[in-house]
């Protein structure tokens, strides 16, 4: 077999597992309306994430014995590096706290990277029916149907999602803060919804024109499908410090319509946190 | 007819209209992708709220030639009162931002007073196919399934949406940032759609514990259906002011899933905002 049809039967297996999976979300959501109790009970949400890396993960692995597997609940202390082996990457629930107050913005998330390019990517929220699918070099699609980033590429029309939640973390909250405030000055808007391959797909589909995403829990498997969604949909994902493209592996992530609205959103969170650096020191 | 008779006819009557303007929204979200270089031409939307405008309004008038109107594009400058009278209050396309990006959360809101009190609410949003109703008594529907809000009483398992786009208007911003700090030190998490009437309807369908909104360009429509759909849904919309049930004509809003989550929003919003005053003074 050709690599493409080898990548053929992988994505069509892999396709199956995926609607498999997020029917555990479908259903648990329904579930959660009468354990109402049970709400913020964390153990619950990883009993459903175990369940749907069962589905994937097991089977993967039993019909790719050689391939490797890089996921949110195996990872534990020692995540694999990537290496040039197919690898699978793998997030079973994305947005949990989302699937946990039955916020319908959760997702199935999986990659895989063949010598550590994403080559097939696929972004999956079963509660809006949005199925988000890419391949390298054959475009990107919801439900089908191509998507393309918009053609905004002035800031000051751009619709932004960002993460006010990591004000929460101690060490960020400035920085935050203050990033927050310079992109609602100069941008048309501020979106939340606290899922990332979710809203890096809303950048794919046109829906929004940027998006910052790092922090802790931020990991490749946040970045990594939706990467190549954006990518094949014509739009760019940077390292928010280089401005280069993103190592996924070091999700420091700003997902970007073009490469004119990634440079403004790093140059405003760059210029912002100098300042904060500089509030910082002299108060020291 | 009966009092309840004649609700039954206005409201299949309207459910109507609603389904025929949301089309408006759908094929023009659609249509938008042909025409991308007008995104954030405020016109084109003018446009779109004016044709859907012209379905509704039109039509209940001359099925309805004594009701009153009070809706966005033809208020204008003097925005009627609210009398006794029949009232419709309607918001063409709430979340215009959203639409102009294509970002899939707007919706048309319908609502119906008489005797200032609202008896019918409509929030549809056409692209997810979201559709939240409620009759006065009756009980609240997404899709035609009941809905109720959450039994998250405790703030900090609360999941808050929260508008931090209002950082743009200067007299607010101080008050904002730090009513964002303060909501997400305690809080579960923060989302933000940027779209009240849909907003609050998250919080009647249990997705979302709390939702605060106010602002300039907040009005009645906003909030007129919604407000009821919470309520029947067994929340409660409060003044951020004085915690009682909100003055659907004054609109500075908190929908909660219960009153105890209501006046935790309520409290956290007043001491925040004393403490911002107190600066402003100490820096007088």
């Amino acid at each position: 077999m050709t690599m493409d049809s080898t990548l053929d039967v992988y994505y069509e297996f892999v396709m199956g597992l995926t609607r498999e999976a997020a029917k555990v979300i479908t259903n648990s959501i329904k579930l959660r309306k009468t354990v109402d109790t049970k709400r913020g009970d964390w153990d619950l949400v990883t009993q459903y994430d175990r369940e749907i890396e069962e589905i994937i993960i097991d089977r993967l692995k039993s019909q790719y014995p050689d391939h490797m597997f890089i996921a949110e609940e195996s990872a534990g202390n020692n995540s694999p590096d990537l290496t040039d082996a197919p690898t699978w990457i793998i997030d079973p629930i994305d947005g949990t706290t989302n699937f946990v107050h039955g916020f319908p913005h959760t997702c199935v998330v999986i990659a895989l990277a063949i010598r550590k390019e994403v080559v097939i990517g696929i972004v999956y929220n079963p509660l809006l029916e949005q199925l988000f699918t890419a391949r390298k070099g054959r475009g990107a699609f919801l439900n089908g149907e191509p998507i393309s980033t918009s053609e905004v590429d002035d800031f000051s029309k751009a619709l932004v999602c960002f993460e006010p939640g990591f004000i929460k973390i101690e060490s960020m909250a400035e920085y935050v803060v203050e990033r927050l405030r310079a992109i609602i000055k100069v941008a048309h808007g501020i979106r939340t919804l606290g899922v990332a391959a979710l809203t890096l797909c809303y950048v794919a589909m046109g829906a929004v024109d940027a998006y910052h995403i790092e922090g802790p829990g931020i990991e490749v498997w946040d970045i990594a499908a939706a990467s190549l969604i954006i990518a094949e949909a014509g739009g760019v994902v940077v390292d928010r410090v280089s401005g280069e493209r993103v190592d996924i592996m070091k999700p420091r992530a700003i997902g970007a319509a073009n490469s004119k609205i990634a440079d403004a959103m790093v140059k405003i969170i760059r210029e912002t946190d100098e300042r904060v650096d500089q509030m910082k020191n002299s108060t020291h």
